[in-house]
């Protein structure tokens, strides 16, 4: 049996189940980061995520993107849980005939990006391999009172996103700017709920908040904010590597925030109680369930 | 011009030089571990090691030994600085064919040596890739007082390895138990100055105590441990992969030890004043410099 059989999220979940943590871990396997005791006002994030020519960028795509973007996803990491990205490691396997210039030009991606956000680059490992490979591993901190999980949206929360969906893979997906200034804005100013990046589509992600939080969600097609790059809503809904971040606050705060119309937060539905998933109110006003779907790997 | 022009080391140094840290960061890129800072006692460690398929094991190695592999290695790298290890992420490449049993076999041997060493496991990164790739993080602490870097041999010292060395690509690299054990009773009992793990063979990592110590060394044939899995002394000295501990200890320091008579250290030799760099003296008590060399991935 092979393992496209069962999914990703079916060999996540596999193994997932077989591991056990001691109390130094708050919250391990499952959410965007780790967290960790640290100390007594503060959590330590730890995350991780692997690109793969091929996969996640192409032989032709500009070095200093790639390794911007090995960097960025995991600064999303660290901002869906509302911290700050302190420290990282660099993975990086290349082939034996890789340019000088194309590794110069890796190199200074990941360093401009770790500078831009203050991020200490503190090592990592270097390896040949036949195509080139980069796990970038990230530290973070989070005031323990501003974490913020996929499993804590209620009843009653508005659902936001910071931007426009669908299309990235046309091109923003290398080169989106992680949404550290607008976590550390709700983070300061708000009380969030739930909060998750987009990776993998929203209805996917918007897919594991619903089902971590164990409730159901309404979205409307008439709020949706959807990318000029996408053709259509369904790209919006399923394509991934927008890596917005996709938050519930309760009504209240939510009515303060839209109050402050501040520029790059926009509302697109409802937390409601768990009876099906997620519904689509479309533009008719109609209600359709919104089938699941979204980027997997396998 | 092609990276295998400047080698493995030359990139690294390339790009080490442009790294600035924060006062955070106690030791960062060039140990076996980044320093970070943690609490008043301690430091924490933060490692990285990547493992990829055609170089470090092959299509048929037993997946449940690639798994514990690739675990171990990290915790050797936390061991060479007297620490213990405390959380990891797995960061995952798959072929989609993979078979659902291989994939059993790898976080069997994930789990397996996690839970002998209690590590919590808390989370990582699944990704499709033409080959398998698997790259670990982890985190460890060390008592500030414990901490052992590369930088810190001192003239006069004894140098020690904590086991037999060459010919492990014949299958011990596969099997290895890390040193953390021997670890813990160097820290316990004894001031160690410098220690590294043997991974690119025992004339590049002493080489890399001496450098970075700015001392030199001299080691007896006729003290060396040879595997018997080796082929003659340059496999002990090339070959890599033993993951044994190679440390530096004070000459009193050095006889207590030896007067413990406890199996598993085994002097090889002493640290000198920086002139040469490293010297043989071989069995007919000729003096010999030893030529620099060692696994290097290009």
């Amino acid at each position: 049996m092979l393992i496209s059989k069962i999914g990703e999220f079916g060999l996540i979940e596999r193994f997932r189940r077989k591991i056990k943590t001691d109390p130094s871990v708050v919250v391990g396997s499952g959410d965007d980061c780790a967290v960790l005791k640290f100390d007594k006002r503060r959590y330590q994030l730890f995350t991780c995520d692997m690109l793969v020519e091929g996969i996640d960028f192409t032989k032709n795509t500009d070095p200093y993107l790639i390794g911007r973007k090995s960097v960025a996803v995991s600064i999303s990491d660290i901002a869906s849980c509302c911290g700050e990205p302190t420290h990282c490691l660099v993975s990086l396997g290349l082939p034996e005939n890789t340019n000088l210039k194309t590794a110069d030009g890796l190199f200074e991606g990941i360093f401009g990006i770790c500078k831009k956000y203050h991020i200490n680059l503190v090592g990592g490992d270097l390896s040949s391999s036949e195509k080139i490979v980069i796990d970038v591993s990230m530290l973070g901190l989070v005031d323990k009172n501003k974490l913020t999980l996929r499993s804590k949206a209620q009843d009653g929360d508005i659902i936001f996103v910071t931007g426009s969906l669908g299309g990235s893979i046309r091109g923003r997906h290398l080169c989106f700017e992680p949404r550290l200034k607008e976590a550390r804005f709700l983070a300061h100013n708000f009380k969030v709920n739930a909060m998750i990046d987009i990776s993998d589509g929203l209805v996917q992600d918007l897919g594991h908040i619903l089902e971590q939080s164990k409730v159901g969600g309404v979205i409307y097609e008439n709020l949706l904010p959807i990318s000029k790059d996408a053709n259509g809503i369904n790209e919006a809904f399923y394509m991934g590597e927008d890596f917005e971040l996709l938050f519930t606050l309760p009504k209240d705060q939510s009515r303060r925030l839209l109050d402050k119309r501040k520029s790059g937060f926009y509302p697109i539905g409802e937390i409601i109680k768990k009876k099906s998933g997620l519904t689509l109110i479309d533009k008719k006003a109609n209600e359709v369930e919104v089938k699941s779907g979204g980027f997997r790997h396998f």
